[in-house]
């Protein structure tokens, strides 16, 4: 390749591909199908492997994918970022995973590594959960997760970064977020090597912090107006990727794998004209739970 | 009002009520629901009124909206439009309308008018089918309807238009259109008379390039496999909108009224994972009609 891309990079590299085995193995063990494997190369260097699974017991549609890719920034990528140097690296492990069931939350997670050949590097990343039904102790699960993970690796930034996301997966036309949020960060620069042990801590509880919801909520039985409010949640989802989503933006203008990128929207969606939840339902309660909130207790 | 609009303005404002109740009329005699009206007033001055249909018997979700709105424009809007000029005043109508049936295509028109009070002001608008089931004879009736319509306001404008189109309603990232096109215009600053004359023609021409279609095909039978692959378009017809289309993304960000733009988005839409059409199958036949092509005999 034709930037030397450092130690960290490979680290980084080899701890993706690690993680999108386990995390695709711990899927298969409860899904009836089979992730479908496509590798990929990018024309201008590196390439990837999409996973994905559709149509299947669990999960309606599901992606794990990484990539690792090299050559030269577009200027508008360039421009996007911010950036001088245009010879780059990138890496990164990208999910989404929609149930069937309206009673188990979609899930989001992204970790990524960038490189310029003027030394500049840093991490990205992030998770977030898009419930459906009102099982408040699954969100509170899912953070007091995420806050162990962060407090685990650098000490008092679960707050920071839960903030970050709280913001970041935002729908300001709506005045809401897409799900209960998560953890987010960009652009950590500084001390490469502590940021790459927040990737690798946040990576890790991936599983913990979402298996133990699948498994308690998966023989739930759900009514038809559970599914009727997973179709129109899932596109307030639809609606952040295309409209929002730096990365689902960047990577369409930058010309990435389309179906790689696009594979996060879901398998099926609705938009009702000005939808109201019925009085005293599941879904009603679950409005509130759309407003930025405490999920985990102060640390 | 604090903006002096002109005598136009008001022609516009008549002609647009006027055409939204003829075409809520023609549309209610083909189906057993009833258009829902949604009076609604815009805080800093003016207003619309959106009629909305769900779950009807022809239309699985439709809208005709109407709007009348004068004020200030913020900073990012006047932007976003290159003017100088802060007082402004517009109205328009804009229609969506999404069948049940996969054998009736979807179809959109947009009429608007916008003054300033620098005196600057212009048209714009255009109309634009998404069918799902290669009846080519269909397409061809459409686009010559329209093509009547321009000749008749302006002379040797349809092909400038119906190419304005084929570039405006473009996935560049998928390298298609979201449907087989119709016509586009925009900023028609010159000889506003002529230009409403023409804004008047597309108007009237709604119901004659449309209704043939649905009265034709309402009552024949469809597969699963055509309600699938509608499904799938119209995935396309909400990346569209969300990504691209301009008056989406600028009433958003002016704060439109969201349910009134977002009217657009389809009831009901998927988004499957590398999707590709069986070998020999209707929808196969489809994919070469999402290219820019002639639907019209040279004029």
């Amino acid at each position: 390749m034709s930037l030397h891309h450092s130690p960290l990079f490979d680290k980084m590299t080899g701890y993706i591909a690690e993680l999108q085995d386990r995390i695709c193995a711990a899927t298969e063990e409860r899904d009836a199908t089979r992730f479908r494997h496509d590798r990929w190369e990018r024309p201008g260097g590196g390439g990837g492997e999409s996973r994905v699974i559709q149509n299947g017991t669990l999960l309606e549609k599901g992606g794990v994918n990484v990539s690792s890719v090299h050559g030269e920034l577009s200027e508008e990528a360039a421009s996007a970022l911010s950036v001088d140097s245009r010879e780059f690296a990138a890496c990164g492990i990208s999910l989404v995973l929609h149930p069937v069931s309206p009673r188990i939350p979609s899930i989001h997670m992204n970790l990524r590594y960038f490189e310029l050949e003027s030394g500049d590097a840093w991490f990205g990343g992030g998770t977030d959960l898009t419930p459906f039904y009102p099982h408040f102790e699954d969100f509170r699960h899912f953070h007091r997760t995420l806050q162990k993970a962060c407090e685990a690796a650098q000490p008092g930034s679960y707050r920071t970064y839960k903030e970050e996301c709280d913001r970041y997966f935002y729908l300001p036309h709506r005045g809401e977020m897409r799900g209960v949020g998560g953890i987010f960060f960009d652009y950590l620069r500084e001390n490469p090597e502590h940021a790459f042990a927040l990737v690798c801590s946040v990576g890790d509880s991936f599983l913990p912090s979402y298996l133990p919801i699948v498994d308690l909520r998966r023989d739930e039985p759900n009514e038809d107006a559970d599914r009727e409010f997973q179709l129109f949640r899932r596109g307030r989802y639809a609606e952040f990727n295309l409209l929002y989503d730096r990365g689902t933006r960047f990577g369409l203008r930058t010309s990435g794998r389309v179906e790689s990128i696009l594979m996060s929207l879901p398998p099926l969606l609705s938009y009702p004209y000005d939808y109201k939840p019925p009085a005293g339902s599941a879904a009603e309660r679950m409005q509130e739970c759309y407003q930025p909130q405490e999920w985990a207790p102060l640390e």
